[in-house]
């Protein structure tokens, strides 16, 4: 079975958009491991299934695979690429698109310069809701990193994020402090770290080493956590250019418990078509096994 | 300008093959690196440029070019997937085929069962030619690594190899090991470490930890130092299938001076299309620096 796909990134973050809405496509996660694996396969970290919805007023429903197979919730990056994606292919050309998600039916707009708005939702500041050990809510927390004390920035964005400011990010101790944030245990679920650069209060510079993942060329969730706590200091005004490795992101947030808007580019780089027959699951499978 | 392709792997180490031979290709080492970039281009170890010979009685010229956009001499792997490339698109329908590399014309041929035959030379066991420090060329070296003594065979297949046999490739000590022998002070210009299990004569499991890469998924001069060592010391009996976790590779050697053959299979994986101009030259030269 021949499959046509799309090779797209948002800011640094890629995936393998595939067109199950004109036609049905059915994957095992094997199949998904082995399209995902970047030497015997397409390569990417993350598929994207584009399919019909069966909900009224909805136009779409797309489900969002990690390289391993498994099925997640969501991804700002990917629902960028989704937009981008059902306009380019012209299975829309709506430019208010309402999608069915595994946590919902969310809004996602194509602005007029190609780039895509994602509603993230409201940022979270309560100890409990991070979760974060603290003796009562605060706007910064003094915490022991290795000896050192640095002062953060607690917030969710639906997972935690651990913000500090740091003068250059070029210098910013990311390596080195990153997994003992991120391992910290007044945080019990882990935390990303996050190491902004105030440019000034319109525009930060950001490096996030991710919960799981280590440092990454960009993070959506991230670039919102850093502006809020930016905002909530009174260090930067809304909307804030946020600059990552992999790109740039452009966060809005009025404050409160109102939902922060990200807008960002979505890329498609290749088209291809992939015989499935091809894909090798079974070295896949076995590969990371020691023979 | 639009470009087509074919994603292809040898045992997991994988090409971005374009056919410059039916129409020229020129890329820049800038737009390589881009397409190499596994986030923001196609993704692959090498890039492969088959083109015209101006040779007489050769069919092609091939060109190899590393994932940073520098152009390298030659590469096993490569060659196999040349050949299958070649031949998918109908560009020759012949089985020996004649092609000039950078390191000379080189014979490669198609096997009945689709599999690339590629002759890798003679291997040389002479320690200036590794090159390896000892006073005398012997079967074996005693060796000194991080305190524990270790028997290995020194081999040079045009790079050097450093084998050892070990009763389980499965537990073998590769990633503690691996770095001292590569960097180990008897080999000038660092050496591939070799973990050869013998599972009978015509049979081993194969890791390798290659000069500046880490343990790899596969090695063909790795499979053939290793092949060649074990005949040489009275385990092997060519031919050899070696089993790695990217694969299977047929070694065939006859002795003394003979050349060494190296069997194994090219997978195409995917056609693609790719529209230059898609392509982030810039961010990809940027995104490892820091921001």
């Amino acid at each position: 079975m021949n499959i046509k796909f799309t090779k797209m990134h948002g800011i640094g973050n890629d995936f393998v958009v595939i067109d199950a809405y004109s036609s049905v496509v059915s994957l095992s996660a094997n199949q998904i491991r082995a399209i995902a694996d970047r030497h015997f396969g397409i390569g990417c970290d993350q598929l994207l299934l584009v399919e019909k919805s069966t909900l009224p007023n909805v136009d779409f429903r797309y489900r969002i695979f990690n390289a391993d197979g498994s099925e997640v919730e969501q991804c700002g990056n990917g629902a960028r690429c989704f937009v981008r994606f059902v306009h380019d292919k012209h299975l829309t050309e709506k430019n208010e698109i309402r999608v069915e998600t595994m946590r919902g039916i969310i809004t996602l707009t194509l602005e007029n310069n190609g780039q895509v708005t994602v509603n993230m939702g409201p940022p979270r500041f309560n100890p409990d809701q991070i979760p974060f050990i603290a003796d009562a809510p605060a706007e910064t927390y003094s915490l022991d990193v290795g000896g050192e004390e640095i002062n953060i920035s607690a917030v969710s964005m639906g997972n935690p994020h651990a913000v500090q400011i740091v003068a250059n990010t070029g210098s910013a101790p990311v390596a080195l402090q990153g997994p003992l944030i991120e391992a910290h245990p007044r945080f019990p679920e882990h935390v990303n770290a996050g190491f902004m650069q105030i440019i000034d209060d319109h525009h930060i510079r950001l490096r996030v080493f991710e919960r799981g993942s280590g440092e990454t060329l960009a993070c959506g969730s991230g670039a919102c956590a850093a502006v809020v706590a930016g905002i909530k200091l009174g260090l930067l005004n809304s909307p804030v250019n946020v600059s990552m490795r992999g790109g740039e992101l452009n966060i809005v947030w009025n404050g409160n418990n109102s939902d922060v808007m990200m807008t960002g580019p979505a890329e498609p780089v290749f088209d291809g078509e992939l015989d499935l027959s091809r894909i090798d699951t079974q070295t896949v499978a076995t590969q990371t096994a020691v023979i």
